[in-house]
């Protein structure tokens, strides 16, 4: 049975602009391909509505699952919530579960729960709140979407708490070899390779080295067995 | 005058396994923020025939400029350039003016230009070479597309080489104001001030520094008077 697939929606002018460098991108592929989903195509847009809730629309539908990113803060920017309902015509409003997260964590601070911070208990209707264990407010799964923080710490332990809920496949197992040969040597051996294992992928990844040229060769597979054959062939292909 | 738009299209199954982390489209986005042209979206796609000559279509079709990154090396999994050209419509073959780069480079080197390393020459008809000063195989451009190479100092350079042939628009200028309160207090006063100076664009960055949340605010847009005058009004409003 094929591993479920998944898209990944970052959302947020800040990325576009370069003033931020995005990393939940690298910690979701990471964590997906461990758990056994295969993250398929990744989407950045800007803080526009149209925008969210077309790519929300399109992911959502292409793929078991759709994680997002940024945009469900306090300020006029944050609009996520509302256009990922509005992708599955749901309406959304400040709802008692959240609001209650929200009042017993700025309660504790002593901090006011005013209009702004009651932005963060819009939740669409029917949704599943996901819980934020560094700054309270929730994300939030509707439907096959998963509604994250932007700020790295709140994505990742967002994710942790989500993940063990979802169906995962079989764990790609990878191998590497290190071959101190320009590519275009490799090139024709691997694909001889690949074409004999063609239930595992190939990945050949060129670098520089004091001036050597070589190659990080990469097989990926969820048998285990097939890895270390393909590995073996590889090896003695390209001895040291 | 708007400034022009532009789209990114990330090819590799390496990037969305985790295996690599990408550093191409942060690098991109500053640049082009630099030189006036407006990063709109990016996407992030597997080794694919499909998903890339879909992407390029349909980005192309959309923004003034679509970059790409990756893809174009001497392996059996760099199939950027066959379905750039197939997406628009044109025959591809090696060429001679990018063979004779290539020739050139190994003779020097003496190395053999085998039939992995001939791959490299393929270009799309009616295609302009991108120069590649590091390890020589050229990128390309066709239409509105910059196909570029994935490995980050080669995207780099050639990316170098063809910004200053392009059209540019206002550079957008950014200030910046680090505030020490809770993104909740901070979101009414500025989206009051986003409203009077709708021109502009307001972001808003939370942090927490020894337990203290803060947020810094950035204030972007082409008229650096206008940009100055926001900024004295936030910085009232706010001051230390």
């Amino acid at each position: 049975m094929p591993n479920p697939t998944a898209a990944m929606l970052v959302i947020g002018d800040e990325i576009l602009s370069g003033r931020t460098r995005d990393a939940n991108m690298h910690h979701l592929a990471m964590e997906l391909t461990h758990f056994g989903i295969d993250l398929k195509e990744v989407r950045v847009v800007s803080d526009d509505p149209d925008a969210i809730a077309q790519a929300v629309k399109t992911l959502s539908q292409r793929h078991d699952h759709l994680f997002t990113s940024g945009g469900i803060g306090p300020t006029h920017d944050d609009i996520t919530a509302d256009n990922v309902a509005r992708a599955f015509g749901r309406a959304i409003d400040i709802r008692d579960d959240a609001r209650a997260i929200l009042q017993a964590h700025y309660d504790r601070q002593e901090i006011e729960l005013n209009e702004a911070r009651l932005r963060m208990a819009r939740i669409p209707d029917g949704a599943t709140l996901i819980e934020n264990p560094i700054s309270a407010a929730p994300g939030f799964t509707i439907e096959n979407v998963h509604v994250m923080a932007g700020v790295p710490k709140i994505f990742e332990a967002m994710l942790a708490s989500i993940l063990p809920t979802l169906a995962g496949g079989a764990p790609i197992l990878s191998q590497s070899l290190h071959i101190m040969r320009g590519e275009g040597d490799i090139a024709g051996p691997l694909r001889d390779l690949s074409e004999r294992y063609s239930d595992l992928s190939f990945g050949s990844y060129p670098f520089q080295r004091n001036g050597i040229f070589g190659a990080q060769v990469v097989i990926r597979g969820s048998d285990g067995a097939r890895v270390d054959a393909a590995m073996a062939e590889l090896s003695k292909a390209f001895p040291e």
